[in-house]
């Protein structure tokens, strides 16, 4: 009776938070070809997408790490040099303005202008900006979260030189880690390589990467509350319901958060 | 006593919602000057600020006018020539994803690319977008809500002929009318003239501007969740403290929502 009743509860438990008709998750090139399709059809502009995108994740590593279990440690947003470490500055400065003690670790600027302006921003609301890595022991002593914003859908392997040791790091460290939309280094399609960072949370935008499938982290959100229902129904995307005017929401929580 | 128990409530009620430290309220030229800073000095863009800017607006909207009391009525955006408008282009986007059925009444369309843009994303998420004003019984009959975005903080009386029928529409209307930033016709530090629009919700963005001191309607959002500290202090705005992840915050309810 006692099995029985630990079954029923975890088949309740795995099952209240999936929705009905299983959200699909993309291939690269469906990926690309959905972004491209939200700047050349339906007209956005960067800035507008990675404004939303970022802002949800904020509001994702809010809901999984809220500001009162944090204490003093400060989150560690490593940037990498495209657009997923774009979304990873926009979320820095929305952390930022809901208390959080972000720093900004972005080994390899972009040259382009939003990337200058989004790094600005964040400068001029007093978040460091670093290039160097700091050392282990001081990231597991300072940080109370790593935001992963390296790589997203557009990454092929192997992981260039000089990312390879905050890869390490991630893999090493005890710290938490919320990876925005791909944990990076992972294969887009198939997932995690050996000795791949395994995330406490991911944050998906606009639909999950077949990755996902073996993501086995705490928590999965999807963000970017921005695509047009004609857009979802082309590619059968599935997308969850989103709970009010939430711009994310819980795709599936593995075990509750303590 | 009874006399004495009213005003006991009406000072409990007036005061309950009001933040320790007064929201300054903005000249016009003190306004230009912080949007321009906002552009300047941080780099934001305008793409980005108007987009969390209106996505704010529509936020306020969903708190004061649940979709599950509008029944099958529409919103009818009035979308004025400059920024305002582009807010409520904005708004009327995130309205439609709220699951509101918006319809936006254009009638002096902006050249810009960006405006084309904001059009373009309201069109293809199938939001109607009007260049005639509908007749004021068909409003009355069909639209549960009016979001009056015509004219910001940069408005200067009086109203141009060609939105002499819509301010007209919104001043005589029993519909209720929301405003983002400012009431339109409404001038920018002295308030409302003779026939103002009298709206029941007043959408404040940034910081609310002088003219807000006149407004007695129902509902007094801030809006707009992007003001640098270092900006605040500067120009001592005294903003109130945004509950949790939310991109607007109540500044006053003058009655409670029936």
């Amino acid at each position: 009776m006692i099995l029985l009743q630990v079954i029923k509860e975890t088949f309740k438990r795995s099952f209240s938070t999936m929705h009905p008709k299983m959200v699909r998750y993309l291939g690269q090139k469906e990926a690309q070809s959905i972004d491209l399709e939200l700047f050349d059809e339906y007209s956005f502009s960067v800035d507008q997408l990675m404004e939303l995108a970022g802002l949800s994740c904020a509001v994702a590593v809010t809901k999984c790490y809220p500001q009162s279990k944090m204490g003093n440690k400060s989150i560690m947003i490593c940037v990498g040099p495209g657009n997923n470490g774009g979304d990873g500055l926009v979320c820095a400065r929305h952390l930022k303005l809901f208390n959080y003690q972000p720093i900004v670790y972005y080994p390899k600027r972009s040259d382009q202008q939003l990337f200058r302006n989004l790094t600005s921003q964040c400068t001029l609301m007093n978040i460091p900006v670093i290039q160097s890595l700091p050392e282990k022991s001081t990231i597991e002593c300072e940080f109370g979260l790593i935001v992963d914003a390296l790589f997203g859908f557009s990454f092929k392997p192997p992981v260039r030189e000089q990312f390879i040791p905050i890869i390490k790091l991630m893999r090493d460290t005890t710290v938490p880690i919320a990876s925005i939309d791909i944990p990076s280094g992972w294969d887009v399609e198939t997932g995690p390589p050996e000795d791949a960072i395994k995330p406490d949370l991911l944050i998906s935008l606009t639909a999950p990467k077949l990755c996902a499938q073996h993501y086995k982290g705490r928590y999965h959100y999807l963000g970017g509350r921005f695509v047009p229902p004609r857009l979802e129904e082309k590619y059968n995307l599935n997308l969850p319901k989103y709970p009010g005017t939430d711009c994310c929401v819980l795709l599936s929580q593995t075990k509750c958060s303590d």
